[in-house]
């Protein structure tokens, strides 16, 4: 028996020699196709028909293996060709094919948008802020330092810095500095002088605010749609993982000394390249465990990090029960007590 | 007659043999060198008098210059030397002029924030509100994107962007874009994910505005302290000329040739070192006269621009008449109607 198969992007489909349809495997799903098609002015179904009508082929809806093609028997006899040629001969066949593959992939695009997808933009906008934020806060220093140099200089936690340049005035700060207006180097400015830096200074702090609120958002996705994963990670170096791996069901597809390297690529290939020392953990680095363990102990832990995460996260994908309160305890049992 | 000159951040002194302070020059005002001196417990003065006492010398206030040392007859036979050696007799000397001056230098501090130090400020601090906007669009145009990407995709303008992100529903930007709801590529998000868009883009709207009000306030003191130079420049290329040269005066005692070049420096080491094209204009190529001339024309115009701008930015510095008007003219007169 010749078989001719011929796929596109709505599925393969088998013709016999006489060019009829005699099998056909959807790559999506019937309604899916039936409204992509059916969304396009019936054309397809009108040319379907033709088809039927011309060739008289049968159309039987198949499972989604190859190997499962119903009705017939496949050989290693049987000879697979493509048929584009003979296919091209139907009037506007490739052209209806188009647009119900753009439809299709429009349709696909639509629906790829997942919790992991919000997950890698918040992250990625909260990483973008912290950067802004901090560019921004420099100016801010460097502008008010003509204004009030010492206090700039005593106070080097930014958030606060940004607070109290709004909130309190040159003579209280000078006060708290214990510095007297006269020995300060400070010029005195006048009021049109001195709002365009707070005008600066509140919006660097609406920056924060909205870091804030975006890092309680991602929270949210985080604990609600990877609770096992959250539970070991927190939400901040949860979404770094995702956004490192790309998606999650790629981060749930890596192995555990993956996970533990997420985020030192670049230090991997590195010691792969020159040989120099491997490194021992990535983006894990910032885990509560790893911080606040010995040197001596930080590689041993990313390691038993990643182990517990790739557990985790796969009970994530697969919609799992949640372990996620036990996989962290074993973890503290291990790590914390030796300590003591 | 022999000598002795010693010299220290207050003035310099004149001593006879005897290590009588026989004249002195202040480098600061009468007032300001007692203010600061004064400020330190009078341990100056009591040192002075302590000094009078011992050798009985002579104190007299001089003008500025060295040449005017008067009661003192200087020839090129007279050995001037320095005398640190046997001034460090004086107990508690060194500290005493160390201390007075720093109060001298914080003062200077203080009072070397001028207009142009509050330009250069202001006009990177606009530089800077330009830079972490983009950025901030950028990802506010991919977070975007997943929920109405034809949109994001169709207008350039980020402010608009931003605008009509907050201000109109996904149903109103795609009846503007002519695309049916089933069409779009763009996922459905609830309130919830979406919230953290809106956010952004309320923050990023808010930077633009502060770069209006920052460029207003910069229009006023470029205006009101440099007349001439924004009669030919505006305030943006103006303060830019400003910052490049590092402060207003530096600027007035730049020849014409310089400012012409100013903000090209890279491209002008470049010819210096590789022989590559020179330069015809630095910062100057975003002036209207230029922007709008034939490129053949770019060049003579700069060098025109450079040459007001210099007489312009020499009688601000002196706080001369105002004839940036007619400089103006005097340009458009050249090369506005060369055109025609």
């Amino acid at each position: 028996m010749v078989l001719y198969i011929y796929s596109n992007v709505i599925g393969a489909f088998v013709f016999n020699t006489d060019l009829r349809i005699i099998d056909k495997l959807l790559f999506e799903d019937k309604d899916i196709v039936n409204n992509a098609l059916r969304l396009e002015n019936n054309e397809w179904l009108d040319e379907e028909k033709k088809l039927v009508k011309k060739h008289g082929h049968k159309i039987i809806y198949l499972g989604k293996k190859q190997t499962e093609l119903k009705g017939i028997e496949l050989s290693k006899d049987d000879k697979f060709e493509l048929v584009n040629e003979r296919i091209s001969q139907i009037p506007n066949f490739h052209q209806m094919i188009r647009k119900a593959g753009i439809i299709i992939t429009k349709n696909k695009i639509k629906n790829s948008v997942k919790q992991d997808t919000l997950v890698i933009q918040a992250i990625n906008n909260i990483d973008e802020l912290d950067r802004v934020a901090n560019t921004l806060v420099k100016r801010l220093r460097e502008w008010y330092e003509l204004y009030l140099p010492e206090f700039s200089k005593k106070l080097r936690d930014n958030e606060k810095f940004v607070e109290l340049v709004l909130k309190k005035k040159k003579t209280e700060l000078l006060k708290e500095i214990n510095i007297s207006s006269k020995k300060s180097m400070g010029a005195n400015l006048d009021e049109t002088d001195l709002r365009p830096i707070t005008e600066l200074a509140k919006r660097i702090l609406s920056l924060y605010d909205l870091r804030k609120s975006q890092s309680d958002y991602l929270e949210l996705i985080i604990k609600k749609s990877y609770p096992n994963m959250y539970a070991i990670t927190g939400s901040q170096i949860g979404a770094k993982l995702i956004s490192l791996a790309g998606s999650f069901e790629k981060l749930a597809k890596f192995p555990a000394s993956t996970i533990q390297l997420l985020g030192a690529e670049e230090a991997l290939f590195r010691h792969l390249k020159t040989g120099a020392k491997s490194p021992k953990y990535g983006i894990l680095h910032e885990h509560p465990l790893v911080t606040k363990a010995k040197p001596s102990e930080k590689g041993k832990i990313a390691r038993a990090l990643g182990d517990k995460i790739s557990i985790a996260v796969k009970v994530d994908f697969f919609k799992g029960k949640f372990i996620g309160e036990e996989l962290k305890k074993e973890l503290e049992k291990k790590f914390i007590k030796k300590k003591k």
